[in-house]
């Protein structure tokens, strides 16, 4: 008779992977019906972005969405020019999973696991029996294939249904149709929203999308410049593990240590070899094959003392501040937001021997809801992130920062903050850790939590800045008030009452201001943007200082009424002397612009105290922004209105000819 | 030259799905060191009691953690004493991912893919190069198997790095050592709280856990009985895909549709298959390979139109409604909650031919904390989940109800409440939708979700009515307050004022009250629990009722100051006569229970109005608990105390001998 043991181990047998995934296809982004549809579409565009990416092709995408019988079925279809596929290749890429091309590559792409586009064949033909249709065609060939497949789960393999060939009236390109279970919403987890965000990033490509109610929308191209090309790169050795090591050492060619050093790895130079053989107490010469267990921990030991460069930034894509800034604006724009805030493109960093880059985004204020968790924006590989908020690293940074230190309202300092503000976070990476093949997700890294972390702090202390000028300069505001209108007034009626003649306050409405202002407007008219900057001395000394105004680099300008002493192509630089009470503007017209391109930015003055500055900054460095928190609690580089009323109560102008106030 | 697309087709390639996983890691729940190590900890363990309770063994677990050097090494051990694993398939089982034997079997058990075990390997061998140690011994063999073993990624297969045998002395089991990169922590994700949790839901289990500062915890077990095993049955046709059927279909061994269905699905009697023939308007002797993908749709659709049974529960093992709330208890004892809310276990059901089943428990009040989220425990077929919250169907569960109706603090009606309370769901299933391999988070769908609502809803409307009832005796207790001290010392006062004799005001104080009151104590000394029940008739009428009190079953009760007219194991009944203001006490004492074996359960009252009653309850279905709500605005039945003031103002008693006042 068996024995228990035996009688279980007649059950164990290998699963194929196809298999597993035909019982777990929600791990893949099939769970509910709205979401496999989305995730249909979402596995074929990326595919397609990277495919003309790589082949130098600028994309031009369509998507068409129908309903096809009363019940949830719908036909998706996905259409691209894209290089094609060459015949033989059809049946695996489209119905085998863990079958690709980009799996072993060190670079950033979207698609990366030859899983996603399988998937959806899977799911089409589990929903609803039918294979996938796909027609592609190379550049080369007169004609199109037409290949219609299935995937035998049980093997892995493809099962092609439908084989032949037709004339196709694009030089190249692809076109795919599932027909699948599905549901077609509009909300913020949709086709739509996918694809309009998806534009936001890849300014490069047009998108058009067909409804299943016919409503077309074409998201046009913003730029004709494709991105640079991610390059491929070798394994970085900071965060090199020991398995991984392991594996690189048993498939080396090299021989001795320091070839196997300098050339299997990346940013290791001979002399940074030399280093590491020499921290790690080996001999350059020793054979590669002879490292013992505890010899390569030495190594990997030697990774993190010796000093070695960041990974090459030719392996990433990173979108970049201004396109960052001008994908914001698209879809923002109607709730006319306060402020864009600079973003934060972070230098490439190291996790687990692939490099990372991460890039933060921020918007405050105008109509964006002030009750609500602020709404957040994740990108990953310039592909958002729809679905599973919640466990995603980008949530866990934004949930980690104490926002109420920023100006956002949180619940006991932790969590999503309440406010009207957008977060965009984008995560690019050669290898990113994603918390499940649906790619929707990244795993709470420590490396990368603390990058996103540092990015939306760069971010969120430029919004403090921001709240700290905008409450000063309503500060001011009231000042003025009092100083110009209530005070001469109060001067008068003191004066009628004690009958002696109305005092010359000029003098000393300038020593209670205490400021350098800088005001900036800007019109948009006939296609030029006025900048007119006005500078006006409230102090009661004269000032002499320098305005900086940074322009873009992509327009023409012309400066009127003050002749600047610096004039390049970024900026303008003026030199002023301003007696108490005097004013001066300057005038500069932009052409070349549209209307969204330009955007005010921070105006520099030097050669004053940065605590009389209002409305203007001192060339970064030269005030520490954190030093500016004390303002929450009162500014004392400002008189109070109180500390002024009650001053007029005795001798006006007198008490203040003594000396400096403020400051 | 090649072409673009040609040069594109050559870098594709299959990749392994060990591969696939030494890169992606974080999906099977290794992404930061603390998780990490608890991932090996709850694989194995998992393991074991899967093992155990197949092989019908009470399972004894240690689990045993030790720090090996100074960085962040860790020794990992998981000892049981299971049924031990035969030779030859120790390679396969722990180091060949997509290896198993309860993959294709439809019944409820903790493992099913066939990858944990391996990933820990994996892990191990990616984190320090070390091979994973198995000791495994067999009951017919008198020596155990000592294998140590990696896997060999890019063939997925296990390595051998040691084979030997040693003398064990126990009868059979299995122990598997990890050397592994990791951080032990102490904390709501920690491998304590992890073999807490799976105590309380595992309560035939013996844990030992050995922390690597030395602490011994001893998880005693709390019962010698093992769940029920668990038998495999066939797919249940509702909720089956076009997909699935396809492959039954091709698979089948019948010939006739009719034995098809009746044959290869579960809960298909001859009767039903007869039936689903005619619904979907097929032949019954019909051939099954003819059947076309229309036809197949048609029977999907029969499937559906059918009166099926549910799926055989013997395929699942809920935890049972008496084990929630006794592992509540275990936990949750020293916070000194109000009350452990009656847990609920709903009926199974089925999700995509899968049958499931929902149980869900809450607590409430004592010194949970009042201002925090309500902590969540989540299980799955009796596993604890400990990470991805956020991402959980039970999460979006908990987050879709309103539970301001029911007492919580919720902002805007939606996301996780505020309030002092513990919410517990265990979802069991036969294939239980998880978002990834690390198996944390059970996938939004929609069937699932929305019985895990049905159950919560269950146990907050228990918790609504505990609520009001509380209420309702704070209110009556005021009452009492001012009826029984206030309203006496007001008569004496008004009559002194008025110098006339002091009234008899009984008569009028009992119709002011007009409550029946039942009040119950539990008083535990020297093995027994007392209880008392004291019945005060406060209305103006003599009552006549029945008091029904529910007892546990498994103690001896003895009944003292008044006879039951029906005494049975599990409740005792009084018939009582009240003239108003009379009161009436009976004791009833059990012995055989340890001191939290039994809790205080509803008292029932037949034979009067149920407005009347507070402290006891109508018996079911007599009273609409929704129809509770009144209370929250005022409740009628109950004269307000201002009223009563007034009505004492004019001429006392009096005034009520008209007639019947409230009710």
């Amino acid at each position: 008779m068996q024995s228990i043991a035996e009688q279980m181990a007649e059950k164990l047998k290998q699963i194929a992977v196809s298999e597993f995934f035909e019982q777990n296809r929600q791990i893949l982004g099939f769970d509910t019906l709205p979401r496999s549809l989305l995730t249909c579409v979402k596995e074929a565009v990326d595919n397609s972005l990277d495919a003309c990416e790589e082949a130098r092709i600028l994309p031009d995408i369509q998507v068409e969405i129908s309903q096809i019988d009363s019940k949830d079925t719908y036909r998706v279809c996905i259409e691209d020019n894209g290089p094609g596929i060459v015949k033989d290749q059809i049946g695996n890429v489209f119905a085998k999973i863990l079958y690709g091309s980009r799996f072993h590559a060190i670079r950033q792409a979207r698609g990366q696991q030859g899983i996603g586009i399988s998937a959806c064949v899977l799911y089409a033909q589990s929903t609803t029996g039918m294979p996938t249709r796909v027609i592609t065609k190379v550049a080369e060939k007169g004609y199109a294939n037409l290949i219609e497949l299935k995937i035998d789960t049980r093997r892995n393999e493809p099962a092609i249904v439908k084989d032949d060939v037709l004339l196709w009236n694009k030089p190249s390109g692809t076109r795919v149709e599932f027909v699948i279970k599905g549901k077609y919403l509009r909300n913020r987890q949709s086709p739509f929203e996918y694809l309009k965000q998806t534009a936001i990033v890849n300014p490069h490509a047009r998108i058009t999308l067909i409804e299943p109610d016919g409503t077309k929308t074409i998201f046009e191209r913003a730029t004709d410049e494709l991105p640079r090309p991610t390059e491929e790169i070798k394994p970085h050795p900071q965060g090199i593990e020991i398995g991984i090591l392991e594996r690189i050492a048993k498939d080396t060619k090299s021989r001795t240590l320091l070839s196997f050093l300098s050339s299997e790895f990346s940013r290791v130079s001979t002399r940074v070899a030399h280093e590491i053989c020499a921290t790690a107490g080996l001999p350059e010469d020793m054979r590669v094959k002879d490292l013992t267990l505890d010899q390569k921990k030495a190594l990997i030991d030697a990774f993190h003392k010796v000093k070695i460069m960041a990974p090459d930034p030719v392996c990433l894509s990173p979108i970049g501040p201004e396109l960052i800034k001008k994908g914001l604006k698209n879809v923002l724009d109607a709730q006319k937001p306060d402020i864009y805030i600079q973003p934060e493109t972070r230098e490439p960093c190291v996790f687990r021997g692939h490099p990372f880059q991460v890039e933060a985004g921020m918007v405050f204020g105008g109509n964006l809801p002030a009750d609500e968790p602020v709404q957040i924006l994740r990108f990953a590989n310039r592909v958002p992130l729809l679905y599973e908020q919640g466990a995603c690293a980008i949530t866990a940074a934004i949930e980690n920062i104490d926002w109420r230190r920023y100006g956002l309202e949180q619940r006991g300092g932790k969590g999503i903050p309440v406010g009207p503000a957008v977060i965009l976070v984008h995560v690019a990476s050669t290898k990113l850790p994603f918390t499940s093949e649906a790619k929707v997700a990244i795993a709470n890294v420590d490396e990368i939590r603390e990058e996103i972390e540092l990015a939306l702090k760069a971010c969120a202390r430029r919004l403090k800045n921001h709240l700290i000028k905008k409450r000063r300069r309503e500060h001011a505001g009231e000042k003025f008030t009092i100083v110009r209108e209530v005070l001469p007034m109060m001067a008068e009626m003191c004066s009628r009452v004690l009958s002696r003649p109305v005092p010359d306050i000029r003098r000393s409405m300038t020593r209670i201001m205490n400021i350098l202002l800088v005001e900036d407007t800007v019109e948009y008219r006939d296609n030029r943007h006025e900048i007119r900057v006005t500078v006006s001395n409230y102090t009661p000394k004269r000032q002499r200082f320098t305005v900086q105004i940074p322009l873009p680099e992509n327009a023409v300008h012309e400066i009127s009424q003050i002749k600047p002493v610096r004039d390049e192509k970024n900026r303008v630089e003026f030199e002023m002397g301003l007696a108490p009470s005097e004013s001066a503007e300057v005038k500069i017209v932009l052409t070349g612009l549209k209307k969204d391109e330009y955007t005010r930015n921070e105006i520099y003055v030097t050669g004053v105290d940065p605590a009389l500055l209002v409305g203007a900054e001192p060339p970064s460095g030269e005030m520490d922004i954190e030093s500016l928190e004390v303002i929450e609690e009162g500014d004392e580089s400002i008189p109070d209105v109180d500390e002024v009323k009650s001053d007029l109560d005795t001798d006006g102008e007198q008490k203040y000819s003594g000396g400096e106030k403020g400051g």
